[in-house]
């Protein structure tokens, strides 16, 4: 059986040592009150949450799955998940970074990033039933009207109901501007919703006492295509004006699907039968107002498989230490014991610490993004928030791509770790890797965000905003550019961000001329991204360490931190040279093959 | 619901067009009357059972499992499966590449390569029941006595009986040296063996009416480590001097593993408690016998994802054609239609050429392979056999390894054509992927095979046997080398071949020095290796195509061979560049990792 611990001295490391949020809060109003011990007591808290309630659910959700009730429509979720959400509602976890106007706790978002890390390590299908609600929450926040928020914000808050969002449709997932369900006015300013939507994350369970269905429809008088979607509210139960619940919405769960991982949480095909919704924010205009919810859960998805990355590095460490398997190559290393143990062979280090660097790579970016996401909503000065959201915005797209991706390597080389044993259920490593595998397809397809990157956020201004992330590669070299010990961590990251300034010129012109050329460079691109902003990460945690061990500190966690920045760049980051070649081997070989793809 | 065609185009292409078998297979006497008419008939014919009669029990298979009776030790495999086997039986097709003088067919097993790639694409849980008694075919044709040849080859080339091997215990996988099974000698000649195995494929089932294990044991007087490994034959029913089948032999299944894929075949704990069993070959060298049957499990193993790759790229190009979504970003394309078939965009193509490419360079590969084998055994030159069996041997960890990591690659993104599709069971994708994990894990680990390359069939002789597969690339060098038409598939295998000769050099120097770098290398090297062998294989296919279209042939197959050698060499292929250097970055950032990995 798996165990877990979580990370919380990592998670000071990047929060307080290389980020140094606490400071940054002080220029925040809403923030200026919150201190490291805060933080660090809160996070504490969250992980004995997360390592024993949720974790000890997470094997026997996935054998034991979710059941419909085909009469009633009810979900019963894995036996234990109700019960752990009732704890998580009473400790009061739900409203962590919500509003205290609405009741919560007015955390700021870093804080809520290390809580879902370590809950998305315990246990990743349960943690998307309050996941969910969370984007819910955010969406409403900013596009409901006074009522609504007034009705809604204050049970999402305290987790007494739950959210979800509603856009799939059987023929249509990416593409949005086909959707086909009706919303028809009535004469009390309320719809009537009429369709069928597919791939309802957390869309029928027994958790909450209502959950607050986010549905995206076609008004009568709505133009074709993307910009006639408007966004509605679709409650199961009817929401009476005193917010207490009233009769049941004809919106139910018409099937479950049978998935590769994820088994704890309901994926339900939603019936809307004349539900009754009300509007959010402006007729025609609900992609924009989803879209708050889509990039909260861009950022969710890339925490999990942050979350995955670590609890599968634990263990896999674990495993190789016990396991005695063969001697090491240079030599007998346990004496004493029939074999060494398996950490002893280069390859098996490689693959821990693959998993180790992605995750702490992961760590430091997602929580930077959070921070970001902080300063966007919080901070006095326009600019900065103008500033820090467009960063965010830039960045989004990686966490969601890139952290998946190395999400579902990383589990894929600790499952790998322990041999056969890995692929045996009960060892918990092959369910990481199923998990892990829908994170690079929902909300959005790694594809989807590699175009969004490269052709929206890059080329759509012109590399203004990858050279705001230039600015801050700069200055590292700046301030440490004569510092011999940092060479090693400075010189590769200082050498691709010159680099992708042609490198984005150069595909960027390719794309004027023909489109499909950004489309086949965008997918080589974002991992280069990707690298490019976890080496400045690792040169960042590598600065700290050297500081911290020029001062005299002996903590063997600053030398750690030292070998896996240098593992990572000799090993890792060199990818950069083969993605590089490969985008720019164009769109030709891809294209023209119609004989080959007939 | 997939669906599955038997690629006897692309086969016979290989076979016939690249590797001209028929003309090979003139100077072995027992395949002089091998024809290519002959060849495709018995191919058609196979296909057509794997498409009609394995292919069908492929997900149901999955989705049922297999189930143990704990108090008969008795296996129920998936409904079908038994009397899919007895089709098997009788349409003959176990005894395909088997000895004429044990009722076999005598075909060659270039035959059995392109039959069983067939097989796993439709099937690979199925598949493991009939493939695993080959393996016990050839080793105990290679190391039986007489009488055991008598008593045993028969059936297993009937198919009456099947095989498995029985090597894992709990405590022992990779180091088999750590065996404790125990064979105690008995007064009339047998042993009676005592122990525990695991991960036993197809250990116990209800397809055949007995069951040849084939297992290493311990003699009391063994000397400890891989040197006092014997080998023994011990049958589910014994076996009386008729060749009729006797009493229960107490060798049963324990448990079944609970897996992440594969649910169709029986992955039992066997419990041998004082079962009785004959010796094959030596005392103490039962693991030098047993290496002809892992051997052979190892190329079968990489044809398990060979034919992974096949099918779930058939099925995600099929789906990529049809599902609607998005317009291409160069201008709408099916402007009758509500959007344009997914395999408008770029990245989509790319993860079907991906697939594409993996299924025909693996083919090329695993058919050549086939073709040493039947040197080996066949031709009448010594030199020849020598030749082909050392070629063969450093290929086979290639085959075993490359094919299987590029497989999980494929499948993966086969999977993410569909999107969230993908993820959901009944589409079937979901399943090659988690089918083709456990390739990369059994029968000796994908790192163990890339030690079993550099360290002992490559720097092992001073690199002699890649000089003789770089021959072969100077060969080709020298038929094409002033063929413009070839340059661009010829120049960059001509280079690696090149850079391959002073990259083993340098590698093998340092491991002289440190073993630990060979470790280090290893698996880098190994894709290295593994491109040059593809890219040679996609130079010559494209030799071939070439060849035709100016002798004037409009066949659009030749073309389409063309595209996909040029897609490679442009987009997969320069991944050596990061290999290389990753590889020659050495072993001390793993090594030097003690605190990173505390």
């Amino acid at each position: 059986m798996p165990t877990y611990t979580p990370p919380l001295r990592d998670m000071q490391f990047v929060m307080h040592e290389v980020l140094n949020v606490a400071d940054e809060y002080k220029a925040l109003p809403a923030h200026a009150e919150v201190d490291v011990d805060t933080i660090n007591a809160v996070l504490e808290e969250g992980g004995k949450f997360a390592a024993e309630v949720a974790f000890p659910l997470n094997i026997s959700g996935d054998t034991e799955g979710c059941k419909l009730d085909k009469t009633t429509h009810e979900v019963k979720t894995p036996t234990g998940f109700k019960d752990a959400y009732a704890k998580y509602v009473e400790g009061g976890w739900p409203a962590l970074s919500c509003d205290p106007e609405y009741g919560g706790q007015g955390l700021p978002f870093v804080v809520n990033q290390c809580f879902y890390e370590m809950l998305n390590s315990a246990n990743q299908a349960w943690t998307m039933y309050p996941g969910l609600s969370h984007g819910a929450y955010e969406c409403l926040h900013a596009h409901g009207t006074d009522e609504q928020k007034k009705l809604y914000l204050p049970k999402l808050t305290s987790g007494e109901w739950t959210g979800t969002m509603c856009l799939t449709e059987p023929h249509c997932g990416t593409d949005l501007g086909m959707l086909r369900t009706k919303a028809e006015p009535q004469a009390d300013g309320t719809y009537k919703l009429t369709g069928q939507k597919i791939f309802i994350s957390a869309g029928e369970h027994d958790m909450a006492a209502n959950i607050v269905h986010l549905v995206l429809a076609r008004l009568p008088d709505a133009p074709p295509g993307s910009k006639g979607i408007s966004l509605f509210i679709v409650p199961k139960f009817h929401v009476k004006a005193d917010g207490s619940v009233g009769e049941r919405n004809p919106i139910y769960c018409g099937g479950l699907e049978h998935k590769m991982g994820i088994h704890g949480n309901a994926t339900c095909q939603m019936i809307l039968d004349g539900a009754v919704g009300t509007l959010v924010g402006q007729p025609h205009k609900g992609l924009a107002a989803m879209f708050v919810m889509m990039n909260a859960a861009r950022l969710g998805v890339g925490n999990q498989s942050l979350g995955l990355t670590e609890v599968a590095y634990q263990n896999a460490l674990a495993y190789a230490k016990d396991r005695l398997q063969m001697r090491s190559l240079s030599g007998t290393k346990a004496k004493d014991k029939p074999a060494d143990p398996i950490i002893v062979h280069p390859d098996v280090r490689k693959m821990l610490l693959t998993a180790k660097a992605y995750a702490e790579g992961g760590r430091a970016l997602a929580c930077y993004c959070a921070l970001l996401l902080d300063k966007e909503l919080n901070h006095p000065d326009e600019k900065v928030r103008k500033d820090s959201a467009e960063l965010l915005a830039l960045l989004t797209p990686i966490v969601k791509a890139f952290i998946t991706d190395n999400g579902w390597q990383a589990t894929m080389m600790c499952q790998q770790v322990f041999g056969g044993h890995g692929f045996i259920k009960e060892w918990g490593m092959e369910q990481f890797v199923r998990d892990a595998r829908i994170n690079m397809i929902y909300e959005g397809t790694n594809t989807i965000q590699s175009l969004d990157l490269l052709g929206r956020k890059i080329l759509g201004n012109n590399g203004a905003t990858l050279k705001k992330f230039g600015k801050l590669v700069g200055q590292l070299v700046e301030e440490e550019g004569v510092n011999e010990k940092m060479a090693e961590f400075i010189n590769p990251v200082a050498m691709l961000a010159d680099q992708m300034t042609k490198f984005t010129t150069e595909i960027g012109f390719k794309g004027m001329q023909n489109p499909d050329e950004v489309g086949a460079a965008a997918v080589d691109y974002l991992r280069v991204a990707g690298h490019l902003v976890f080496g400045y990460f690792f040169a960042r945690m590598a600065q700290v360490a050297l500081r911290q061990i020029a001062a005299g500190s002996t903590d063997p966690f600053y030398q750690a931190k030292l070998q896996t920045a240098r593992f990572y760049f000799a090993k890792l980051f060199p990818e950069v040279q083969t993605l590089m070649r490969t985008a720019r081997s164009g769109s030709k070989v891809l294209m023209d093959t119609e004989l080959a793809l007939a």
